[in-house]
């Protein structure tokens, strides 16, 4: 049926398509079916939404994105028919059904999803079943080959290619601006790209942005990375594995996360990028991604397998995670945090320290003896920082950006601690709920910034952090919040510092940086 | 925050407020996440989807269904707050990893459907998990439970109540509309409500529709019955165990029916009307819902125990269903079928055997002897036409209402047999595809009518089925679709009726009515 195009602007997962009622029975569809939109040669399948008045009969409204993927002018006569559900539908009720799934099933599935040719309800049948039923490594090496396939691939003019990549969860690690300069001064080729971040304060992308552009196409990041040696791109708008963001917006309100799924998400990026190698940083322990020593070492297990499948030479840092990595949380303030330290500032040791130690890993990698020595050494050369210039440069910035241009947010508030005594507790998931309260990663101004950590002394009355926000009633709401809960705990009794026991531990075909210091920084 | 509601005319399963980007960042929600919509005394939980133009600063969008729930005036203010996941999010995750659910945790999903609560991303989510893991029986008892408690409760001015239901998946099924009026005038109560075409060619409630109202409230449904025994109502407008239709909208598009909310879905719809005996039909076979002996077998167990555990006697009949009861689909046809039964007709027999044997069922429970002899007598003698005739006067037809008052389609085409044999096939889903081209259930008049069924005698030439349609487009719709496959198929070669052996077995607890006529009618 040829109907008039109507651009209705509201988002939806899927693509949409308001049909009104008299249409949609002339099309033989109802709510949830779906039709084939066609504008000259581009088609979009649609998911059916009914409507009495938003639409009139004789014209179809197209939901956001969907119009825009289409293309139509206004009121353009398209075609829209009804068509059958997508033989993906079978295969992940195969996949619910407990059944190992074919290369080319997998396959199919990828490529709905990547088409939007499935809707909500069939992408959390597929992400639950995934989660459930779990995919052996031949299946996950064949998702992630699928999820590589439906973006962009892209050749350097030089290899081998590293990469780093950690799976997060861990705030304020923002070792990312540091490690890829330190890699790039050694004369290694690393492109790197970053996620933005989903439930936490700042991803690496939101740091970035602070300072230069993230946003890049295929072509200009590979222009950035063969003329600097590295990147600090936002892997979104280069478009590698793009089935990938349509998974997440399911997973983000279930809260689930399928192990085979999670290492097909990183793996794609990589393979897309056609990294040869490849270290991953594993944050571990209470209020991180990863609670437990044994599951982390069965995510770095898989990793190192699943690389080898995929040609991939990987190796995976299982590190501290209990309490934040330095002492900034949210875009601006890890930014400065971490430009000073490439400026030359010694503190916190705890960046300086995971930075090098993954630095050093990939240094090694690439047959440089004593990696993170010589790590340590082009980061307090000022190498390191002459590198990052050139990178932000290149990507738009200011080529002398310093520490001492980043903004950060103008209204704050100390929280004092109410007893003197050592810190024995410092919560990584309450820090995030305070500074999203205080605007982040939106605001790029707000954050944490950590006054004492694990194992320091406090006294009566002193700061032990405060929240920066970019207004006044965002700071009120975290304000609000901290009233609620108590990120950082003191423990009175406690008159000597506890003995520390290791949570990092070299596991076999890892390497292992030196442990971040467990108390201060 | 206080926006001014706005009322946006589209349907979505869950309840839907669009918010403007601005408003949106203000109340700290992006897509997918929800807030609480108050105004006056009530308040819905709706899923956020942003836009930039579809409603201005200051406002909210409401959809459908969730703008009348609430109740504002257009433009009236009312209050918008973020809001959290509800709890049932964990509960359905434990389902998802195995675990069996508490009575409370099942209470609390359930409440949470029927309240719109939960997106259709996270009841995608319940029912995957239900469908990979399953329940036991205590699990599907408080399940049950706790969808009769979302809805009505009839409570009748006498008991015992008996109620008749037939999983379905066999077309041309339309004995409930004899069934009735036996039990009833049996001097049994028997408050009969039925559903609507999922995905069949005509539901109980759209071939009842075709000469009688369905559409009534609890109130109403009492009365009826207390009035003449029993009732032929249509079960959504009851509201009766009201979760179960917003988890059909995500178990239709994955064509999955999970064994435990099958059940549940059932057995709730029962107990809400207070039913003490009930009669199931189990149809089996190829192209049923039911494929095998065994699972028919192990659903009638399930059934039993369920009822016991409900406080319900329940007996059960595996039928055979590997074609038609009968020889016509459609509402209109199969009224017309029914109805000249009800007046003296003896063909098909198929149908008054079954009808007479899933009535002689429920007459033996509430005591009656010879169940089946006394309901063929019932029907001959012309007392089940007289009682029938009452209830569709109590529901608003005519108290005098004949078959030749049925409008059948006046668009017609016969499909010819091309060779000469018997028919050894008929293919239930391709026949329902075929009626469903024709227009049904929506065009009352549309539909098949068999000539022919299984074991018959054609001749080349000889019309095995006849469409019906409402319009000449939706015939020559289903002549276009019959070309693509045939649902009756002829065997030549075969010159003698081949033996026959029976699918319809008497299992252990269950009664089973005499088989239907295997060959023929």
């Amino acid at each position: 049926m040829q109907l008039k195009a109507k651009y209705i602007d509201m988002e939806s997962a899927e693509y949409t398509a308001v049909l009104n009622r008299e249409d949609a029975l002339e099309i033989g569809v109802r709510e949830q079916d779906r039709v084939r939109v066609k504008h000259e040669r581009s088609s979009i399948v649609a998911v059916v939404q009914t409507t009495v008045t938003v639409v009139k009969k004789g014209e179809v409204g197209i939901l956001g994105r969907g119009y825009a993927d289409l293309g139509p002018e206004p009121d353009e006569l398209i075609e829209v028919v009804a068509t059958s559900k997508p033989e993906s539908i079978e295969f992940i009720k195969r996949k619910m059904g407990g059944k190992e799934l074919t290369t080319e099933e997998i396959r199919t599935i990828i490529n709905d999803i990547a088409a939007h040719n499935l809707s909500n309800i069939e992408l959390t049948a597929y992400v639950t079943s995934l989660y459930m039923n779990g995919m052996n490594l031949r299946e996950t090496a064949d998702l992630t080959q699928a999820m590589v396939e439906t973006g962009e691939i892209i050749k350097f003019d030089r290899s081998p290619v590293f990469d780093f990549h950690s799976i997060g969860g861990c705030p304020g690690n923002k070792i990312t601006l540091i490690v890829v300069p330190i890699v790039a001064a050694a004369g290694l080729l690393i492109p790197k790209t970053s996620s933005r971040a989903i439930s936490s304060a700042a991803g690496t992308s939101d740091i970035v942005e602070v300072f230069t552009g993230v946003d890049f196409d295929a072509n200009k990041l590979r222009n950035i990375a063969e003329t600097t040696g590295g990147a600090l791109a936002w892997g979104g708008s280069v478009n590698l594995a793009p089935a990938d963001d349509l998974i997440i917006r399911v997973e983000y309100p279930l809260g689930i996360d399928p192990h085979a799924q999670l290492l097909a998400s990183v793996m794609s990026k990589k393979k897309a990028v056609g990294a040869d190698f490849l270290a991953i940083d594993i944050p571990v322990g209470a209020g991180t991604k990863v609670p437990s020593m044994e599951q982390a070492q069965a995510y770095a297990k898989d990793f190192v397998d699943l690389g080898e499948r995929l040609g991939m030479h990987v190796e995976c840092a299982i590190t501290y995670g209990e309490q934040p990595v330095g002492r900034a949380i949210g875009p601006a303030l890890e930014a400065r945090e971490a430009i000073r330290i490439l400026e030359g500032e010694l503190h916190p040791s705890s960046v300086i320290e995971k930075a090098c130690g993954m630095a050093g890993m990939l240094l090694e990698m690439g047959g440089i003896k004593r990696g993170e020595a010589k790590a340590r050494e082009i980061l307090m050369s000022g190498k390191a920082l002459g590198k990052f210039r050139e990178i932000v440069a290149a990507q738009g910035g200011s080529a002398d950006i310093k520490s001492t241009d980043i903004q950060i947010g103008e209204y704050t508030h100390d929280i004092n601690a109410k007893m003197c005594g050592y810190v024995n507790g410092i919560k990584n998931k309450e820090l995030v709920a305070l500074a999203r309260a205080a605007g982040a990663p939106r605001d790029k101004g707000a954050g944490i910034l950590l006054h004492k950590k694990r194992g320091n002394r406090v006294d009566d009355g002193e700061a032990v952090l405060t929240i920066y926000a970019d207004s006044q009633a965002k700071l009120d709401q975290a304000i609000e919040l901290s009233r609620k809960f108590n990120p950082v705990t003191i423990e009175g009794m406690i008159l000597q510092k506890l003995p520390y026991i290791s949570r990092t531990t070299v596991i076999e075909r890892t390497f292992c940086p030196a442990p971040s210091a467990p108390q201060g920084d």
